[in-house]
């Protein structure tokens, strides 16, 4: 979360996946989203649910960053946050500062993009740049329980299945680094395109709000001084270099801030890449996906490496958690599906993220109880898996409890 | 409306966006749509909720048109209609005669391609028509609330972003006259394909129920002699000049009559033109949407011009209304939720939209109220937006009440 | 279904779209499908519903194949089957022996993949072979009800709308005989190509739960010896002579096994194709769709002679079939929506699927009656044509109840 204190416009923007404020007249917080926020954290910090937003915030200040973190943390009840420290890291809590504030385990999640981007920073030819990277994801994923690729903001999915060769990542290498040379007014992978300042992007996702759960984290490095990744064959090397590495590989997919091309984040692009890796052993995480998660859980389906997380969708879709969940559940198979709440800022994610989830599995497989399709045992069992069980078991976390 | 009676088969084919009548043994009338015209307006016609097709028919015929017109219209409780005047116009009533017959106040949406038809069709060179485009548009659009665009029907929405270059727009402008001087026999607009004769196309829309709706009219001009507008650089140009005239630019996206190609209809791919438009102050109107209002609905999170209207859907999937109003309730910001009917021909699709829409707010809405997850006075408020606040707010509508 | 016992490994494949077993520690059956067989077929081998997998299994050895036929099939409540004999046949019971173990009428659907690679197997020359393909589909289909296209697995649904000319024809069957004599060791069209064994592929499917239902057979000729027919003009040309064959065509469409594409097989892809022939009087059948049902359903409604069969979606979205159905009766006229189970190899999957789809059925427009949306008597007219009246009057089925 943000260390410091919010003002209403800085509350606003990081609760929606807009990058600007909403129009004249309007506000980002009547949404899903707002109304989930009065909803789950007003009680919390000792207001009636549903209180108006001014009320919120106005108690929101009165208690500090440092009161709300620690009360709405700890209601959240994550056994584990995995952090993606990938994105503005500076301006946020660690995930060692977070999982205390929560009390709480955490765990690393390194972003593939910015460790290239790093490499880059700190200088590095054309030829060298492969085995640079090969060493710096390395050691940058040495206690790291996952990595993560952010290819559907820099490019698409839509890519070329198989790995690009060494000429081509040379050669791609050697352009990308001119380019920045070129441009050395850039100040960091986020500041580096015109419009106005972007408020973020893709960030830490993490499973199971019973066991484990998603945070975000000031990096063990300082942000890179100037390059964003983006060219389509360095992309797809780093996303290969994931592979290799062996830690489970998230993608995110669907929907995300205005930077990206929703009609190419779709999972199901990923296809041909899905069968290229079929047989390295490497579980791929499809993160977010909304509003493809039926594609996803397909894919879940079909290919015996690939898990879905709906992440990110259902803080934003609110009310309508339950909805969107279920659809998640009809072809995925059970132990191919993780929570996580993808949280960036406010504390109020990570709880509405919970909350929200929490509320979704009781309704959708009570309901399903209830109407005898699923026995009560059958629920229990799932509940389980999809809240921590499967995260335990695919991320390898130690200490976590393995779903008995 | 359509003035004039109507018979069993020209009533069937205002009943769905086919253009063809149903196959031997069906009816078009076994349908959402069909089962919902006779369960809300056969008791307005003085029968029992969903009388049977025929004697609703046979009713219908007995009291003629005009009492039929009075009597849905007035009961659909719409404060101010908005009237695409550009497709058919010379067959149905105008905005004022709306207006009267419905006892409310009526505005018009003047349809982009219709005006470069106009303009063709009174005569122009290739060099004078970027000019003469802009002053036709300004006269034509000098009391609308609205500009639309029908970019979905001539083409597809896979459109470059940003607005052809002068030389570009001379060069098609030449192209396209060239190809209508050589084809003198074409009639209009709506004649100028093979095939069976085209029953209609994209409609009037409008929103607001309860202040504010939909209906279709005379235009103050007769049909243009013989141009349809299909050219991708005119329909770009003549978007961006909608978007230079001002005021809220509606594009339909989503399904239609078989003009289209659904795959094309997608509103996000209009991403690139939505960036591009972004610092114009300009309100784009995202109408019908389905099955992708999830996409549209992201769109409207994530640009703050951006708004959504799912229109034609209601009427369509009629006891489906309050499932698809939801999933268009999940990303969109609530400020930027519209309602119309898309009625077009038949004044049933008038009673039925505002009929199916003001149950499935009340439906979904009130079903979140009940279980806990928004408080009643946020569902009020939200309603209020959705029915007609937030159509009074962007198309600055004179007189409306804007939802206080 | 096939014939001998199978063991815990190859009922879990047949158990899933996947071609590979489930990871470590996972197994296929923690599902919807899963679950449903579970919860339907549990009571009918004499256990409680829900029964663990582990007893269901050892119950189903117990009791031996032909006895667990025999149960499952008889109690599926199939008035005729119609079977897709284009795939793995010599595996699995003929459309006869289906039809006696259920106590059921029965009959055929020709693939029209499987009859161009017998055509090829049999020796033909380029120059001969649109002729050849003519004869022999002519004499496959002298008793069959459909013909069944799987382009969406040889290519994807994204072809040119019209038909090839002769020459490229010729050209491309030069092209595709000398590709298999130069590939000898080709068994098979479904082992021809690399990766582990596949385990099956789109297979049969027909409508109507009442009155007619689908299954699998064993062909009455031998498996062609070589030849796997994915070129995409050859694949045109045999869609075409299907149309030409003036028989009901079936299109797999949506989801599937891993060899296909999911965003090639979205059914508004074929929007071109089904322009082309509308004027020939041939019924279409879109088959399965998921995800893309919502899509599907357009098209029935815009075109006269399109029809949509949610088929094997139903069997493995399991508790979530009435939302899915819902989903697909929004925008399809009723006339135009028929039944499959899409069963293959599991007798399970021909009970599932008609019990998840009588429950379905039941569940929505039950529900739709409670609320007053729909009269009790329509919805009766509407269950009988799609569970059985539909399918009869389009496949024109002798001694089939048509629906009075």
């Amino acid at each position: 979360m943000v260390r410091g204190p919010l003002d209403r416009a800085g509350f606003e923007l990081l609760a929606t996946e807009s990058d600007r404020p909403a129009p004249p007249g309007c506000t980002s917080l009547d949404s899903q989203l707002g109304f989930a926020i009065r909803r789950f954290c007003a009680p919390l910090l000792g207001l009636e649910p549903h209180a108006p937003a001014e009320e919120y915030l106005a108690q929101r200040a009165r208690l500090g960053p440092a009161e709300v973190n620690r009360r709405l943390l700890s209601a959240a009840g994550v056994g584990t946050f995995l952090v993606d420290t990938g994105f503005r890291a500076a301006d946020l809590l660690t995930p060692a500062e977070l999982g205390a504030a929560a009390g709480a385990r955490a765990a690393e999640v390194v972003r593939l993009e910015t460790v290239a981007e790093r490499v880059a920073a700190g200088g590095v030819t054309a030829g060298g740049f492969a085995a640079a990277y090969a060493d710096a994801l390395a050691a940058a994923t040495a206690d790291a329980v996952a990595v993560k690729s952010v290819l559907a903001y820099r490019h698409g999915l839509d890519i070329a299945p198989e790995p690009p060769t060494a000429p081509q990542v040379r050669t791609a290498a050697g352009r990308w680094l001119r380019r920045a040379e070129a441009a050395p007014q850039r100040a960091g992978p986020c500041d580096a395109r015109p419009g106005p300042p972007r408020k973020r992007s893709p960030r830490d996702v993490s499973p199971g709000p019973h066991e484990v759960s998603p945070g975000d984290a000031r990096p063990r490095t300082p942000d890179p001084a100037g390059l964003r990744l983006d060219d389509p064959v360095l992309l797809r090397h780093v996303l290969w270099a994931g592979v290799e590495r062996g830690l489970p590989v998230q993608i995110h997919t669907g929907f995300g801030d205005p930077d990206l091309d929703l009609v190419r984040a779709d999972p199901a692009l990923l296809t041909g890449f899905l069968r290229a890796v079929r047989d390295r052993d490497v579980a791929i995480m499809l993160l977010h996906c909304y509003p493809y998660h039926r594609q996803a859980a397909y894919l879940a389906q079909v290919f015996p490496h690939v898990y879905l997380d709906v992440g990110l969708a259902l803080n934003h879709v609110g009310a309508r958690a339950p909805a969107v969940l279920a659809e998640s559940l009809e072809l995925a198979p059970f132990p191919k599906v993780l929570y996580s709440s993808d949280a960036f800022g406010l504390p109020e994610l990570h709880l509405v993220g919970s909350a929200l989830f929490r509320e979704a599995v009781a309704e959708v497989l009570g309901g399903w109880v209830t109407a005898g399709r699923w026995s009560a045992a059958d629920a229990r069992r799932v509940a389980q898996m999809v809240g921590a069980g499967n995260a335990a078991r695919v991320y390898r976390l130690r200490g976590a409890d393995h779903g008995r």
